[in-house]
């Protein structure tokens, strides 16, 4: 067993952004990562803040990513960091991961994974070739009950596969505040920054692989409208889609960003021959098991949620509940046990390799580009993916 | 004002049927309407025995409805029955009804209104030579929470209209029980019983009828795939439509029979620029509203829901649930206000009027026809509704 | 079988009152009962305008209660009322209900069933000696969860009783509404014309019949404290007990009028050895049943609750709520089936016979001097009920 | 501001443990500290194999919590641990308590704080002499929601409290399980072990503590019945008491262990005169507010609970949900700031200081002592707390 904890560096993330910080909550909660450098911001000057703020030594904050992969990798094993956490903008994806990868360290990054399905291809080539790891935060794969989920219908509970219906209603989008200082906003609704697809991009992608990792099914076939229902965004942030999954089960996919009120209301249903499940993130402990001819059931996270893998992702006594934090923290852990399997020489566990990666990323940015093609074309109905 | 109660016929409701139960307790709740006659199956031996359960005089109970229609139309007013309640399938709707309105008789009929939308205009047809009055059981727009996000959306409290979900799940057709003596499946599922559309006939129409009333917008085109998800069957169990309203909003309209362990879901979300509603069938009382820039309300039946049409389509006190039958009875009791109304030489209030019709009833036509043409045809996207 | 309705008189419930309204919905839900006669307030002039528009003749509107149970008993049987439904406050219970077994007439009447114990004893005395039918309306009794869950103790499926929690939250005495022309608020916040207790009087009592009905066990002994805790009013309008139950349970009673945006939360809990169930009434067509070694259970009237009582007790199919006036509905037609049988000379089933009665009316007579006594004194802890 | 992490020491939380493993996630997770010594076990073999999972050198790994304090204090500032945690049952908290003070060292434990009240007065004793800092984990207070809940009430926004409910189930004491191999329930049950309370000086203590913290008003008095449920259990296992606050408000507490197929379902409810408000941990995301005259209001963590205090303790934004992980290390997080604030020699603000304390010990042993002696005696109604 290795006798340090597994050493991140940290691209993006600096004091004024969001999603760095929640990377950060989930990589330190489980007492196995620490951060050792960084480089927190195009502007050094908040870079260097942000690093002293996370305790950093100076001479570890540096003032590009370049520089950081170059001076790292210079250090010695067990001081240099191991593996680092892209959380910059889909823009700045592909070159930081592809540069770590060159320089042999292990990458965590935000999906989606890269600006075009072209990149991601490299980035898997690479990945091949270096035999490094990946881990990919589709958060919500991360929930014990999610992965419950998928365990039951892979057990067959449910009998085969019908109907899907994955839904992610958010709100924050209603209004233009792309144009009101809200500087996220502004780089989500932006094609140079975010790619092809805004609305769909963003949470689309997370219903479309809350699908398939829940069913096990690939969605081979959709018929989508994409909808910019806020006048003159450059992208979309709404949009609906028909799909039809690899078994023949049908589905529908929600995702839409100005469904005023609403906050991160991603939910999937599941039906098959004999019940179905019903999973809310905002209510992420319980699973709601409806049967053809019993009483529904809830399972709770801690208690009756009794798989080995949900086991394996909780952290608390049922009825405490777990959440979004501990969510995102299963992907940093199970990579994290991934890659110290590795540098110990042993075979990670299946537990421990359930997060989702290359694969996933690449599907991903195949989704993107499926539905913005059949998404605003009224000639073409179905589009395959 | 009427010094006596309405006088209510009934085509189909014995005994051995479930939907005709229904519409007694609904007729009769608000003492408002008697039972005087019936042709309550087309066994004659069923038909007697019901009547007398129903507590009906021997000669009052028919063997046919054309018998019934004729014999009763030779009673003086007073005597005769005021109007019919047609409870059958769909295959028999068009003949009662059109002849129940040669004789001068009103009209309460299940929905879908007929077989065929042609069917449905000759009714329309009839009735505005006549003047009779019409009303079609669509029941859930007889809630009064649906009333009343119906009536904040006509105040513009949500701003423009962007986006609709409308679903309505159920499970009981997700194993072949129409092979398994299930009587209501059996004609369901059977297109020379039920029409050309098996779920969107029977449930789908409520969804459109739902998302049209709450709205008050026009759906002007569908896109739209159809299922058999359990094999065999004759008819779709399954379906979903991506749907565009007059106004620009988008939606998406879901209907399915074999969802396993749903009972009868119905649920309708609408968003607009400043906020958004939600209500579901399951839990009628509450209108949950969300809110772009202050905290999600749960408006409440008999409390804080304060129009003047929820008070009016509202008995108890809140707290104390309402549910499916008053929703049902609400719209007998305006269809019965309204007749009365005009029997005493007066204009109904807009309270009164505030039950499905004839328009309602072609629309729900319409909505079959199209989604229908729409549902299996890979090579169109959109229809024209 | 009976080949007409049960005939109903009504003493109350004109049209200025609340509680008579709901009584005649429940009774005529079902097309068993239809009202005769009645005498609907003191005031003659209201009295008549509500027979009026009850469509009853004017011959059978009454003056007075008296004049009504004379008149009444000197028609001919199938024509004079075979039952009176007695709805009016407290101080006006014993009199009419006893002049009306006097008369031969069966009653329902509402709760609590006398103002003074000895009434309520009476009652029974003249009940036992006439042989007549007493349905008492503790409404929550009605409804079928409620008597699925009962059925489930009885069976032993939670093992041992230990725990029980009845709570009932009201905020509609949280201001001193008796001051601002609320009917309802002055007669029960008066002992003249409510008795001894207020809110313990009034929603006490449903609370402590609902845990004796449904655990099958009586309370023993109890620890109370009554509160005043809108200054100046004249009757508790807040309370709580510690219970304990005869085979060794525990409970907490808990009813209060001043939770502030609480409606009629009435809910009970129960735990037993094995596991415990939740109902409440502002959601009544689950039963949540939770287990101590599997997971918990939704049953659902309609669908998944499938005792034979529950199934008796419900009209529509699941997911299709029913509500409060289902359940008031269900003691009236219980309480109606049981007159006409025993009129037509048959054995009334378990079924018919499962509505509250005399007995029920004392224990909640003798619930009201206990908690009325203990309440109050700070010298005195458990008193024996 | 401090360059480095606060360092910190643990007593008890061996791999063996359940409570440790908390600590330390929620202790980590800010990144504000850093784990640098321990003695994890009375087991050296389990303390020296816990510690080599926590990545700890074998030199910062003790026998002895004893050895600890002496060893540590003898190490230069920066290196040796700033304070320590104390995780062990409740008969191991004051003699390393108060040897961490004697050694300078601040204290995190959990509770109940001591054995007895008059360990928990020397306690306080000892803070007060040296100026060491003290928190005590009553992780309930630690939400965001609940802080809210007590904003509010201060801000007057309910009017005067006059009514609280405060409950804690759990189930699984519903079976003997002290006597089947279940190390935390035979420590919980044994008064050796535990103290005089089983229930109530585990949950009910939580419970009191809640009350009093939302609400800010003490209680004065109580009258209340604990139970011993379960055959030959050593200690209550069940209680419920009813509550008397200074203000005049009542109230009641349950806390029970043997509600079969509860998890932690600790809920408090508070009226005013204007309206209430609801908060269930194990949905503690939301906050129900219910009003006198208008709509119920669901405030939630992140959107619109908007109080400086909510904010201050929320890591995500609105409807990712945070949960028990999170409230602990509010706890954490807000001692680590304010000893933090201290060693820099700041007024640590009032945010900051928002942890339970010594007095919030005191308080709980106070009521540890009142409702042993109300519980047991049916001759005593009141007791003064």
């Amino acid at each position: 067993m290795m006798n340090r904890k597994l050493r991140m560096g940290m691209v993006g993330g600096g004091t004024d952004a969001f999603i760095g910080a929640i990377h950060r909550l989930a990589a330190f909660m489980d007492n196995q990562i620490e951060m050792v450098c960084g480089c927190f911001s195009v502007n050094p000057e908040i870079s260097r803040s942000s690093g002293k703020l996370y305790y950093l030594p100076e001479n570890r904050v540096y003032e590009t990513y370049q520089e950081m992969f170059e001076k790292e990798a210079q250090l010695p094993e067990g001081e240099r960091m191991d593996f680092v956490s892209i959380v910059t903008p889909n823009f700045v994806h592909f070159d930081p991961a592809m540069m770590a990868l060159e320089n042999g360290f292990h990458v965590v990054i935000d999906k989606p994974i890269t600006f075009t399905l072209d990149e991601a291809l490299k980035l898997k080539e690479k990945l091949d070739e270096t035999g490094l790891t990946l881990a990919l935060t589709h958060t919500y794969s991360g929930y014990p009950a999610v992965k419950h989920a998928k365990q039951m219908i892979a057990n067959g509970e449910l009998g085969k596969v019908r109907k899907v219906f994955v839904e992610y209603p958010q709100g924050w989008l209603s209004a233009k505040v792309e144009d009101q200082g809200n500087a996220q906003a502004s780089w989500r609704t932006d094609p140079k920054k975010s790619g092809k697809a805004g609305c769909m991009g963003d949470i689309g992608t997370h219903a479309h692989h809350l699908a398939e990792y829940v069913t096990g099914l690939r969605v081979t076939e959709l018929c989508a409208e994409l909808n910019i229902l806020v006048p003159n965004r450059m992208l979309d942030d709404d949009g609906a889609a028909l799909l039809r999954f690899e078994n023949g089960a049908r589905g529908v996919l929600m995702a839409t960003q100005i469904a005023a009120g609403e906050e991160n209301g991603i939910k999937i249903r599941v039906y098959g021959e004999k019940g179905g499940l019903e999973w809310y993130q905002q209510e992420p402990n319980s699973l709601i098991v409806k049967w053809l001819d019993k009483p529904t059931q809830i399972l709770r996270v801690g208690t009756s949620m009794n798989s080995a893998i949900a086991a394996h992702n909780t952290r608390t006594p049922g009825g405490h509940p777990e959440g979004y934090l501990e969510a995102f923290a299963n992907i940093y852990r199970n990579f994290a046990m991934t890659v110290m399997a590795k540098m110990d020489g042993k075979e990670p566990t299946p537990e421990m390799l359930d997060f989702p990666g290359i694969e996933d990323g690449i599907r991903g940015m195949q989704f993107i580009d499926t539905v913005v093609k059949a998404g605003y074309d009224d000639s073409i109905k179905w589009v395959t993916l």
